[in-house]
């Protein structure tokens, strides 16, 4: 295991990927303290709202109170989920160093979630990302789907990197690969790997898994042999899948942390304010949270 | 990939390690329907239960009607826990194809669960693994806590290989290694294997992980990379953690089915089987089991 980074970057995104698939609505003065906690832990960045129509995601609707209010602290990167010119606009007045652009590599997919075919996006992201960068934000990429489609099936690794050459050429700064619905193995992860990595520099590459069925520590793992250093995760597990009711959403960023601490690979994270920041939004969300490692120690005390 | 085992063995611990650590009493006649399920499944190992003293595992008190009464699959192995001479004669009484002897890596970890020192210990388990041989049963040594125990902290893999080397002396065919707290992360398999596949050939050697901290499925690719083609699991990932009340216990074979499978590595188990089965003891303990992939396949019906 020699190949491992020695570092790697957790952007937290239970306020945004977390809170959006969760049905509960949690006040926005808890979520302001919640992030306000998240932003002491030693994480990096923190995706704290997305800015799309509420009616959408009616869980994150106080998107602007929840920007303009809480503390940031200078050594955080935030960003925020765009979907528009409309969104980034928001986001822009409210606050954020970094946008989200999102589209999926499938296009089936990418009409169920965004309402367009992926043609139809491309200008739409394009007009977003060069005003974000106008602007003098970073911008990173969400292709989700990457792997299988709720609708498609398997996507092949050439329609991924279709859709990263383009979001690429607009002028995003990273791409952030999503197994959205939580299905890939290990082989598939190094299948795309194989790919991305023989065109873009993995600097470029964030990796974004969801552990619907147990496999994103292994597929972290897989990643990281490949020299990819940068994941999303998500508080205690966070967030639970659109198409099955109750199962497990983005992994755990407490997981994560012990995986890579366990590995000696420094993230600056403290485990034990994660672990408190979970405690606290999984007592205000009423239920248990899919983490295995906050449930053995919130267990275990 | 390439490397990766085309073929891997299960075997089915939910009836013995799973049950065992589950406060609530499974009917007996429930136990046995179950049992049978699973000798249906393709599975090739089935532990099916404990000839331990009912006071130590009160879940087992009814392991001889157990075994009296499952109907035996001819492509089945049936094994059972034996701690000492007395268990051995029930378990042979009543049936078994292999015997599984247990101790600990870790002395205070044995003193705890045998009430034994670990040089105590030796002399029993020569004696149950003669008699096992002499009946014509395989033998299989559990050790346990060989990466982490939850008095003593890190184990050596010299105190591992140190027990591993007098099991084989006294006869166990095959040696199963058990990260029994479920603490393990990937470089510390890395490690034990390096020990262990230089003194053992692998065909010795089964992996045992607990999911506690969700690092089970890493582990097994880590291992599975190092060769190892024989795991334990549990349906639904049954069974708790003592350490902990609500944490997972051991990996589930769902989610090592789905892992595999995906890989294109063959177990001859059929997933739908599995499912079936897995639902059949949750319902019967009232409770949803940890499995990832049974939680999403449940919910997404």
């Amino acid at each position: 295991m020699s190949n491992l980074p020695k570092y790697v970057q957790i952007k937290e995104v239970g306020p945004r990927d977390g809170l959006q698939n969760e049905k509960s609505w949690i006040e926005t003065v808890d979520k302001i303290a919640w992030i306000n906690m998240l932003s002491e832990s030693g994480v990096k960045e923190i995706e704290y709202s997305s800015f799309v129509n509420p009616k959408w995601i009616p869980a994150l609707a106080d998107a602007r109170i929840v920007g303009k209010q809480i503390k940031r602290n200078p050594n955080v990167s935030y960003s925020a989920l765009v979907p528009n010119l409309k969104g980034l606009d928001f986001a822009l007045e409210v606050g954020i160093d970094r946008a989200s652009v999102f589209m999926s590599a499938s296009e089936t997919h990418n009409l169920n979630n965004i309402n367009k075919s992926i043609a139809e996006t491309y200008p739409i992201l394009k007009q977003v990302i060069e005003e974000a960068k106008q602007a003098g934000k970073l911008v990173t990429g969400y292709v989700s789907t990457v792997f299988d489609c709720p609708h498609e099936g398997k996507i092949a690794p050439s329609e991924v990197l279709r859709v990263c050459e383009k979001l690429l050429e607009f002028g995003v700064d990273d791409i952030s690969l999503g197994d959205t619905i939580g299905s890939a193995v290990p082989s598939q992860v190094e299948q795309l790997l194989e790919g991305v990595l023989r065109h873009y520099q993995k600097e470029k590459i964030i990796m974004h898994f969801h552990d619907t069925r147990g496999m994103a520590i292994a597929n972290i793992m897989t990643a990281m042999q490949y020299g990819i250093n940068r994941f999303d995760s998500s508080i205690g597990g966070l967030g639970g899948c659109p198409y099955a009711q109750g199962a497990a959403g983005n992994v755990a960023t407490n997981d994560v942390l012990y995986l890579l601490h366990g590995l000696g690979i420094h993230t600056g994270i403290d485990e034990q304010k994660i672990q408190e920041a979970s405690l606290y939004i999984q007592e205000k969300l009423g239920k248990a949270l899919p983490s295995r490692s906050l449930a053995y120690i919130k267990s275990a005390i």
